[in-house]
């Protein structure tokens, strides 16, 4: 399976990697090294040293100069040796260099040869206006392919079944769902009036009943935008909850993920002190729930084609299809460049 | 390495799958989901979601209806979609449907294309001859290649070494032994008269010389059944101890199988109360003793051909080998058919 | 990934085999088991039962004679069947026999098909000269490519940053580094005068300035011998500490890695009682500090061919680098004579 190259890949959280620090991960299969320098700026370079290949995550960082481990050798964040302790800095002794954007607290990884062009990152200035104890912020691991996990979240009549007991019982796939492409970006919108809400929505509006706005919008890879309306019946316009959450699915590998969310409302950024508390919540759902599901389906798949397995299709799947098939003809663009 | 098909593979002890209930197990590389409704009867389906290939054993059944966990799609014992809370029912929204049979206390499973013949299936009803209290039954799973453990019970001069202490000493090797073909049945016989015998066995007489008679008739694929009789010395016709025991070996995957076995004798039935102790006896036995070896015979073959390895044969591997022919034959006509 | 079969391999320490015992080892792919016979002679044959398989090390031996554990069959050690509790001992009755070698308390073993020859096995009579209680001996495992292992001591300036605050600091870097072919051996040799010494050399002389001589002999396929001299500076002929290390790589799969060492030195044979306390930190610098690096280098290569992986090479890489491929040349030669 190839992944996508010319694209943003989410990384990581910018609170991640500490000024004058370094991290270590697998993207899209790629081992990188994400680097701080002490006035704040990110780079990225190749976890592994051209040397003896150790891996550069195991040595030391300081301002923003990174030395191997095993044999001292000392690259700056451009990927470039700016120290041999053995002798001249031969062409061979580089790592090679990505570039990366920080954006909305996170850092963008762009693995192309393709020049990147930043307005190609998705715009999640949602985050950037929420203050910062208000920002419902996570990363989970997951061991599933990360088209699974973002099938998912674009088909959430899930929540019905696989979490029907906080956001689910009925009323996602009792919704009117209509899901179209927007350029190259994917919609899916639900709405349901006048319906019994999901338990945690009745227990948060104090309400049975209410009205029910849910819309996820993908664009490639694996980033997803949510927005909730939630309110009494026939408040919608007017009153009630209004969220906005970030879901993206970077591969690490072809059989595991790394899971980034962002979740915010207006009812966090008025009482930040549940931040923790709603925190806990998506963190359960997502661990106690939709991962022992998505590890198995990616186990019972088991590596082969999605589509050779003739997967049975639903009108609820057709954001999430649309999604897949928009991933498969840039993977195939990219193919027939290469 | 193919799987034989067109046969009866034990799948499950009837027990097993409660009245109502569902049962996954996964039987010659098929994940197969076992369901049995509110009138004992059982079918069997496959158990992989056709949606999104969700694990239906992780979902939830009821009056012999199973639901999907991950969007609640409803199936039948028929594989028959019987609810789509998402549209409408297609065609491709089915499981395929598997034959199986419920005899001598045990669940069987029909994989192939051929039409099931009933008649095919062991005839073991000395177990319903037994009454259940008298029947020692078990399951036992094992990190084996099936057919190694076949051999292991076509060939019981292991008993002698493996088991020394037990079943063994000396007496299997020192039996007369004789192995035969009975149209597509293996028959293996080993006597022996007033011989020491195996150190449980002398106990149970009280007798350290006896006379002993064990036979095991082998059918495709893994189907074993083994009569013992023990006497003191020239008492073979007319008293003593009288056992039969059936050993199936059900593969699981190239390198895993289901073991089921049930043992009844007349000194069981006469006594239930030391079936508990029997039944610890024999698990002890293979736990301790046989699924070691087994689990490093197959470790050390590493999926190379059996054959290809030249094992030396002994004349002690007649019955093993027969069987192994017979069981290549039946899939070498199956490739051929296909 | 062929290894190198006529050649000699440290297979074990002599005190691993007790006199009437075995041990099995994988040594280069093979199953391998060692016997000693009561009057101390050493043998090794194939560890593969030939009937069905059984890993022979599971069994029992007894004068020089291993019992199979699961049908008695017994062999003596030139392989040969001496008992078939069922029958004739057919000509594939047999195991393979291996030539081994005691010398220098190792056991030495010859996978090759052709004539052994005892004057290649490497010379460590410094073992022999040395007595018992004064060798600092052991024996590590390691999840790493034997060929890693072998480079990581012919290119010692590692030490410098892998074992900072103990064999490191700097010196290692700024010796003189010479490497030179020596028939079909490999001489690398560092020296450093007045320099600041290695935190532990600096303790063991009591002075933080001294001379500094390090040579590493390689001979195929992972023998190597290292000799240090260290000396208050001016002092290096006459005085100071010298020892002599022999560090063998012995490849048991591809990925994995026998590591055998016993270090000697006047110090050590001065004060023997000191030896517990050396083996401990040449234990901990191993296990603590190499052994990870070696285990991650070995993952991030991934089985892929080293050179494919176009490795930047250092002036300090020259000792590693002929090595290399004095056993490239020689599993050439071997893979031409197939």
């Amino acid at each position: 399976m190839p992944f996508l190259k010319n694209c943003w890949y989410l990384a990581a959280w910018g609170e991640e990697i500490p000024a004058g620090g370094m991290m270590a991960r697998q993207i899209a299969g790629e081992h990188v090294l994400f680097i701080r320098d002490d006035d704040g700026n990110v780079a990225a370079v190749s976890e592994t040293c051209p040397h003896r290949f150790a891996p550069l995550g195991m040595g030391s960082c300081s301002h923003g100069v990174v030395t191997c481990p095993y044999h001292g050798i000392r690259f700056d964040m451009a990927g470039k040796c700016v120290e041999n302790p053995h002798g001249p800095i031969s062409s061979a002794l580089k790592l090679k260099s990505f570039s990366t954007a920080e954006r909305h607290s996170a850092i963008w990884l762009w693995l192309g040869d393709e020049n990147p062009d930043e307005n190609m990152i998705p715009n999640y200035d949602f985050i950037d206006r929420t203050a910062p104890d208000a920002r419902v912020k996570g990363y989970l691991h997951s061991r599933a392919d990360y088209r699974l996990m973002v099938d998912n979240i674009m088909d959430l009549t899930h929540a019905d079944y696989l979490h029907a007991t906080s956001l689910g019982g009925g009323i996602n796939t009792r919704a009117k769902a209509q899901a179209e492409r927007d350029n190259d970006k994917i919609k899916i919108t639900w709405t349901a009036m006048n319906d019994q809400l999901a338990p945690l929505h009745a227990q948060i509006l104090g309400s049975d009943l209410g009205d029910f706005y849910n819309q996820v919008i993908w664009e490639a890879p694996g980033n997803m935008v949510q927005r909730i309306l939630l309110s009494r019946p026939g408040q919608l316009e007017t009153a009630g909850m209004d969220s906005l959450t970030c879901h993206v699915m970077t591969p690490e590998t072809e059989a595991s993920t790394h899971y980034f969310f962002c979740h915010t409302s207006d009812a966090v950024s008025a009482h930040p002190e549940i931040a923790p508390g709603v925190r806990a919540g998506l963190v359960a759902a997502f661990a106690d729930e939709d991962a022992p599901m998505l590890a198995a389906q990616t186990r019972r798949i088991a590596g082969a084609d999605f589509w050779s397995l003739k997967p049975a299709l639903l009108p609820s799947d057709k954001g999430a299809v649309l999604a897949r098939r928009e991933l498969d003809a840039l993977l195939a663009k990219e193919g027939a460049m290469a």
